[in-house]
């Protein structure tokens, strides 16, 4: 890959687990292959959504490595690689970038919330940049983790040139707004919520890594096109189809209703990892309607 | 007026008070021949940046009937007319419509938070429709309110005849592509957020009442008339300039940072009545460069 | 009164209604003549219990000067007289005084919530104080107002002559601590909230003006007297089971809770006022069953 | 060890790190020989305040290890060992048992904060207890997690044998005074919050595990003994005094400013651990001032 372009829609991947609730690999090679035949411009593995906050190092590594052996150059594979502390997350990324990833996302650290200032954001950040062989993409969610990234922040970050871009998970546009006024043009700001998908893509977002992408790719990429090319008016129609199943599958349900939205769609990936349970049976039927009701409407 | 169209810039006015803390019609009537050489579609008086809270029912009054005899039909004048009981509401909702008013303004009720719920507020706002002799505009003011008039509740309302619309200050985007989507094509989503003023156009409101407008009324009207033609990239650019202003006016230095800011641009609306206080002489030079920045890059 | 002694236990009470939504002077002088047979050491009339914030000036002044004929000297008759403006808060306080009223509760203003800085609740406050002829109260309720009246803003307004306590109805005991600690032994730190007033006393409040003592005025005079005389295990055991009942009325049902379960035990108040609406037959039920709980183990 | 008693005060140590960021056992030795000869009651490693999210688990075991040879049967040391996935934290919990932990804190998970529900915490802890060979703290910290173990949860939990107690860092006393009540007199509720240790006892909890206690053992053995004593007056001039110092330390400079605080007091502990980096001289400056005000009075 020449140069990464972080433009267009990208799909964080839940990490499958087999029954005894240990990685599989074999349902990541199977679900990968489904997933490689959708216009997603790309993939993140090791997210909030690939539950990364439940899996070990080694598991971590297992997960690139299968990954990497499928996904085609071409086709952008990052990987989630944040820690806690500076000297865990240069570690994580190096073994990322040595599996073959062809960028990581570092979320910020939020053990110590109240310590996550500026300035140790970006000393943070400015470590594991100067010293990771792969470009970073900054990862700010923080309704997950109660850290903010301030635009500000970024702005500074953004100037390194290992650093190529944010996936902002809020729904704040205004500050949306702000991340795409202060960083460069290259930079790339990604949205990370499709409830608001078209709002971030209004105010310049290059694009975003969506759960709802996972789920039902060629929506989310016909509305990054629709928007795109202008068709604002058919964007709104779209993105208000998409609202109902994004706030089940994102907020209400989280991973457990995500991975059971999959398995509706002929995904198999199965069980969350405990603490995590799978969804109830009236959260299912939830998910059913809702996925029934889009694709209704959208036939 | 035939019927009235609130698409557009609406400009929420201050009210002015003299040098013994009391309504001043005199200033009123001088600064309204001002803003009526702007291209502001309409105003509105006696909202949250007309201290509304802090005016007596004669007072109230003092400034719907100064104002209705200075702006001509066709440019609507709202009147905000929002009280904590249902029965003080339509009280002052109908000497508001009997002084001239062509709409009211009638904010959630506050100060039982906890007990706004959908049912209540939909009998409180069912009242009001059915008792006022002019169209009510709903008006959604969580961050002031601690009150949050959901876009369900809106949607039902938005059916009684005599509910054309709804101010939405918050920033929640989402909400606001809700309440788009959840209403009829004819019910206004106007914004009340300056600093996002582009996003909740694409998200479909037909316009905004901004404190901005007040301020820079040739810029606001602008970027809705820029976010209308569709030309997204100068739009962005222009309201991205006039976000550091709206901050200082809107959020940091609230109502007495609006009249500091507007008697730089020429008008005279006396000082905030206390508990308010005047703002200090580093936030009026703050203002002074912020709007200077502005005017330097329009120019 | 010789020099006001505010220690103890007080109830806000609610402001009864007749069947026309009108403010009813005979319902309250009833219900007044059976709180007076309990020890409840004084009243608060016109508080947010008394759904101030749903009344006219004129009615105010009915309710001062009805309870004011009841109320022995003696017996502290305490009336809420917050108002939003300076000016008006002013004239309120004095109608209260010229009524009889034996001191003055002044709530924080909150319209503008932001502007509420120290600097304007002092000046605020001062002009207040100076202009009361009666005692006045601060009254700092951060869940229904958004403002928070800091400790060391109230300990500078303690040094006037006419400020002569704090209602304080947060549950911050921190914050309850800070005050008794940064004000002089003469003022008076009162609770407002009877879910942690016996932790209020540990930490060296007077007394509580609370809901619940309206309600149950024996109960929460003998859990003042009981960590009074240092019976910690006996006051824990009596605070535990007011909880239930205390958190149905002040926070799950509010004043229509408090007045469903006032009518519950005897007490004719009414229904509150639009756009308060009743309790549902169900939380009437909820009420029913945790009064009765309360007595059984009590009795 | 027959039964552990968990009753008094309990110091959650700081992890020494060497000048190269490494775990430093000698440091660590020489810092547990100077709290040794304080009246502290027992000790935690490897706490929030022992920066345990940014250590390995190698770390981990030589923090027990080191620990334990060091601390005395008698005087209770629990280990941290809350991981966020239930496996993790088996593997964990065993570990510590086996070098010699007398108790585990279990932190609540939190990486996927909404999912933490009663039913899988429950679940959760369930499995933790039942496979621990020592017993097992709860512990609650929502401030730091943004989860909370509520009371009803934390009484389900407190009929399994294994599960003995809960830390609750937050200082919400109805909270406290709930745990109190819904469990068994024989389990151990322990306030996590100096700032409101006095009140917690109050509320009835049989000690706390404080930060402040690392720093000013002697003065907060003092205060428990003065409130068990009943002697309230004094308790809360001594609470009073030390709200300063436990304000800089566990809110205003948190774990860094722990770190500079011990060293101003004799305890060689290194700098935290990046991304945290070491308070600024003001910082300092200003902990030395609130340690020498403290020292002031109570000489």
């Amino acid at each position: 890959m020449d140069k990464m372009d972080l433009t267009g829609v990208f799909a964080p991947l839940p990490t499958p687990f087999d029954e005894n609730d240990r990685v599989d690999p074999r349902r990541l090679r199977s679900a990968l292959q489904q997933w490689l035949a959708t216009p997603l411009n790309g993939f993140v593995v090791l997210g909030t959504n690939g539950e990364i906050g439940l899996l070990s190092d080694d598991e971590c590594d297992a997960v690139v490595e299968t990954a990497r052996a499928i996904v085609p150059a071409g086709r952008p594979l990052i990987a989630g690689a944040g820690r806690e502390s500076t000297q865990a997350t240069i570690r994580v990324v190096r073994r990322a970038a040595s599996l073959g990833a062809d960028a990581v996302l570092v979320r910020t650290p939020s053990f110590f919330k109240s310590e996550m200032t500026h300035d140790n954001l970006a000393r943070y950040y400015g470590a594991v940049a100067d010293a990771s062989p792969v470009p970073i993409l900054l990862y700010n969610f923080t309704t997950a983790t109660g850290v903010n990234l301030a635009p500000a922040t970024a702005a500074v970050l953004a100037e390194h040139p290992n650093v190529i871009g944010i996936k902002e998970s809020g729904s704040d546009i205004a500050q949306i707004a702000d991340l795409v006024a202060l960083t460069p043009p290259g930079f790339r700001v990604l949205g990370g919520s499709a409830t608001i998908f078209l709002s971030a893509l209004c105010a310049g977002a290059a694009g975003g890594i969506l759960a709802l992408a996972a789920l039902l790719p060629d929506a989310c990429a016909r509305l990054f096109d629709l928007a795109r090319a202008g068709r604002l008016e058919d964007a709104r129609t779209l993105q208000r189809r998409l609202v109902p199943v994004a706030r089940l599958i994102s907020g209400r349900y989280g991973v457990p209703g995500l991975k059971a939205a999959l398995a509706l769609r002929g995904f198999d990936l199965g069980a969350p990892r405990p603490p995590l349970a799978p969804v109830t049976a009236a959260a299912l039927a939830e998910l059913r309607d809702a996925l029934a009701a889009f694709e209704v409407v959208t036939a």
